[in-house]
């Protein structure tokens, strides 16, 4: 796809300073942009690669427009926003060729739409209900009695279990499975008992879940995902719990069962969350943390420890591991010179 | 499927207090039950949600059935076990009707019983041996000279790769992949050189295991899988590692080659076990613990360090990596004022 | 496959002591070994082993040779290494039959050699290009315009997104997903605005991939992973992502966006790797470490904290939420004392 400039900046509602007649085809990071190509600056640091950019436009804030040599420049407030507004313009994803692959599986009384896409070797259950647009790429496995909003997009190789809803528009990468059973057992004398997990996940629309990603099932209740919810790869959402609308969560998080996260949180890679808490509305979690108590406030918390030599490290880990001791003996130090002073 | 808690009560081999007659078809929270559910009572903290259930019967321990306005209670020294024995009776697994989908790919010199259940686009290897009634769902693998005990269940999208032994009973959830090869190389002078794995893994009966978990073969031995044990979603469990019977492990744990697991033990979620290394039997380990060195006794484990404000955690850590430092000058204090008092 | 020992050392190129016409058919530990196996030493550790085997033949340092009681001892300098090559010559891996199954669904426009091995189910996208004897086992996807070279095997269901290129040599285990978008958003007043992940993947010659992990395509630029790199299972890579050339990265670890790792790292599991940070080349990480900045100069590196008894742990822990305040107090009290001092 190939624009000018001028209609890019129609299109995005932003002002446009410079040659309106500039053609965009592609974007690129600005130390390596060049004719045709949409840069764009957002963080400051960059501002040596602006100035040197080879960029036909670049989107930017208006108080560095002066240090863009590029043809034209396009003013945002949020220059990061504005970009990918852009290249999503400039990028769409080109429809599904409508259809069923003739290896493809469908079970009793589905509604599969006309306007569906499904890849070779897709299996449908028994009653599983589609929405218009709906594609489901090539080895997708859905479970009896799923349904799927409109526009809903399954890439290759995804599992959705028994009874799942997914919202509208939502795009789940390859490889996560929806709908496996929660870890649900009680100890009978020493061995474990499975409970049947007899709730469902519920998904709202606009989600997003990478690859090789897991959510459970309820136990009882259903396990929530809120409207517009962005997970990366390799998460583990246990059974039960509830993350609410607008929360993102980068890869190799874990989540154990009942927690409930609040909407609008942002929360690392790698971080645990331990079950049955609840952590409020607008909190960060950064990178590696463990969220052993409940988070009633917002606020950006952290417990990732970060790395030092190793030979450091384990001097300072030894001294951790007598804290306690050292924290006694600062205090009885303390106490002696308290009396010293009395004495005085 | 409906009972009347007489009919549970009996089937259960537990007390009943109050009205035999009363119907149950469904199980629920204390807090949302109503007529013909069943609730339990564990943990006294949910007592105030007892004393307004709503549900028709309530599983409970005889100190707190005085305070159950439901018509009927059952009495039981383990109210939780005694619920999932509950819920198994009221919701029993529908066996899966037996057959092979025309669509599934059998190999050469496979033993399949007329009762195993085959979905669509399962592939069976050479020389595959199933047990009675094994089921496997949709777009599983299962490689050549794979053994699958009765009634066993593999859930969509499994893969078994060859010469894996599994137990009967046992259930796997999607995406698992059990005898991947382990991660064995020699290094040659700054490049690595595959080491092959000629171990399998065996795994006993009535383990189950969670969805996109994973299971290395053995480098030379086995990987061994005690019987009982259960496995949640995500976990890595590399060669040569031994689980002992009826260990559970919780989601996005890893395990190192050659490691050694005890049996009953606990292991929370988001741990790491170093290879090469043994841990007894009825050791509990929370979550986000780094288990490096040995365990010989049983105990409860820990290293997850719990989240802090951002601002605070960092004022903390800047000290951890000063904390050698902050002994040795702690020890020059205590050791000044000793010499104080030997002046004196 | 069997060999004697005097073939034996002939392929591997080193000296051989005693009995050449031995026969070897296997490999097994020092302490299991028995007639017609091959053992090795490389670690001192298991001399007591060595004295009472009953291997046929030791691949072991001239040092030990005098300590081995088994007719043939093949000498190395390095044992490990030695053995790794030993193993390979006896155990190669069979060459798949080439061939495409009747179910694979190749697309149009694909090449693909008559040497290609496609198993059931495999589907190939539109333009595929594979290499002289590429093996593609059961279940796979390689979407659109995929290019894999010769040599190169991906074991079942593996997932290979449209565009990712792959070298020679390379082998992707089970349930791997390569190509899946990265997790690239604009937050817009509150939602998330997904940015279109314009790059592909490109996988360099003889990378070995473990299973279940997955490595995201690159937002504006590529994701690169370099020659004779491997990683272990359940790793996630994220977009933009460079690993230089033998890097070898062990389980459940995560590497944030745009993060750049050198040449002949060598990174535990679990480690999380904080994005748009460089580590230079020769680094170790050790296991469950944070790296939360960049490293410049090649060592080892470490945060994993590793466990205490869980009631030693929390006490410990507990000074450590005031750890910023110990040491201000020992500063205080430093002070104090050389007040003390100077008075004198």
């Amino acid at each position: 796809m190939s624009v000018t400039v001028g209609e890019l900046a129609a299109l995005l509602g932003v002002p446009l300073e410079g040659d309106a007649t500039v053609s965009i085809h592609g974007v690129a990071p600005l130390n390596r942009a060049g004719p045709g190509e949409l840069g764009f600056l957002a963080d400051p640091r960059y501002l040596p690669a602006l100035r040197e950019t080879g960029a036909s436009a670049v989107i930017l804030r208006a108080e560095h427009a002066a240090e863009c040599p590029a043809p034209a420049r396009l003013i945002a407030d949020d220059p990061y926003l504005c970009y990918a507004r852009a290249v999503r313009a400039l990028f769409p994803e080109p429809p599904a060729p409508p259809g069923v692959h003739p290896s493809a599986v469908v079970g009793q009384g589905c509604t599969v739409p006309d306007s569906v896409t499904l890849g070779p070797g897709v299996v449908l259950g028994d009653g599983v209900v589609l929405g218009e647009r709906v594609r489901i790429d090539a080895g997708c496995y859905v479970g009896d009695g799923v349904r799927i909003g409109a526009d809903s997009w399954l890439k290759s190789r995804v599992v959705i279990q028994h009874d799942v809803i997914i919202g509208q528009r939502c795009v789940i990468d390859s490889g996560t499975v929806i709908g496996s059973d929660g870890f649900g057992y009680a100890n009978d004398h020493g061995t474990w008992l499975k409970i049947p997990q007899l709730g469902t996940v519920r998904i709202g629309d606009d989600v997003e879940i990478g690859a090789n990603t897991t959510v459970d099932r309820g136990a009882l209740e259903d396990t929530v995902i809120g409207d517009g919810v962005k997970l990366d790869n390799q998460i583990q959402v246990a059974h039960n719990v509830q993350i609410g609308e607008h929360t993102a969560i980068a890869g190799c998080t874990g989540i154990a069962g009942s927690a409930k996260i609040g909407r609008h949180c942002a929360i690392g890679g790698g971080v645990g969350v331990v079950g049955h808490l609840e952590i409020t509305d607008n909190v960060v979690i950064t990178g590696m943390t463990f969220v052993a108590h409940p988070i009633d406030r917002p606020g950006s918390y952290s417990s990732g420890v970060p790395m030092q030599e190793t030979a450091r490290w384990r001097r300072n880990y030894a001294r951790f591991r007598q804290l306690d001791d050292i924290a006694r003996r600062l205090a009885r130090l303390e106490k002696r010179l308290l009396a010293d002073d009395e004495e005085v």
